[in-house]
């Protein structure tokens, strides 16, 4: 069938949806956050990208901390919520039960199967957004949510975003395994 | 439960999987790529994280130019394979089928239901890996992927991974809406 061109703003990427968590004038505060992504394995490295009208950040360029949130399906309503209101206008820094690791203003959500803490490692200015890297300086997780030592995503139910459609979907069957099942084709 | 530290490596992103598209010797080469994400809305920028050790790595930087080609679940198996084998050893310019956009050295990929061509914008040097920014140029698709004009991605059935695990995994039921949903909380 035929390849058409549907412009610049097609993308369909399935994003994974996370919580930012900052501290916004020195409160926890939190925001959906769709664009991420590691950039560098040693040292850990991640990059987020968030828009400059966000109160989020400033707040990253404050504190040089961020924390990423990664909730599970049971977590939609609340994490969509979160990115619908700003902290310029409503506290969001009780919604959730939070906890710390090493870093001061990257809050820690309890209810999150799967937190990382970040530090700010380098800016990238971008028009409408700033990437910013981060160092990941802990994975917090739970012995429930992890087999053999690993973080399990069928016991995280994680969910990712897709657009321009904007529907959230679960994650479904395992399909193959990486550096692995390419080799039947070498 | 009590929530332990794994370490900076525990990370389980449902990361979207992606074959990056490139030229190398002027022949269309081809890497499965897990880290990328948008980083911009207008103008349409993505970001990918590519190992410096990479065969595209060199090509992108020559030609500033890439695709993103999403394959579907039925391709889990190619998709792994040229993860696994550089183009510095074997040649993998015909294992798809291409075709070309409005640019000379991004070639896309027609058995992908869902392709973006991209013009690099930015690099940034990170310690193994440069993340490259790209403007995305053209998205492009099929009609039997799409519902209303908007790709739809369960037709396109992409796959996500997550590591250290290392597991692809299907995308499964749609689990709510963006920038809906939380209203229900305001």
């Amino acid at each position: 069938m035929e390849k058409i061109n549907i412009g610049p703003q097609g993308f369909t990427l399935p994003m994974p949806l996370a919580i930012l968590g900052t501290h916004y004038n020195s409160s926890p505060n939190y925001m959906a956050l769709g664009w991420s992504t590691r950039v560098n394995f040693e040292p850990a490295l991640l990059g987020i990208g968030v828009n400059k009208r966000h109160a989020s950040h400033a707040t990253i360029l404050e504190n040089g901390e961020f924390s990423i949130n990664f909730p599970s399906t049971e977590m939609v309503k609340v994490t969509d919520y979160v990115g619908l209101v700003s902290a310029k206008h409503t506290d969001k820094s009780d919604l959730f039960d939070r906890f710390y690791g090493t870093l001061q203003s990257a809050p820690l959500i309890k209810e999150c199967p799967l937190s990382l803490e970040c530090k700010l490692y380098d800016t990238v200015e971008l028009p409408t957004n700033t990437f910013f890297i981060g160092e990941i300086i802990g994975t917090w997780c739970e012995e429930r949510f992890m087999t053999e030592g690993i973080p399990d995503i069928s016991k995280i139910k994680p969910f990712v975003l897709t657009m321009p459609d904007n529907s959230y979907w679960e994650v479904g069957r395992c399909v193959g395994h990486a550096w692995k099942d390419g080799k039947a084709l070498t």
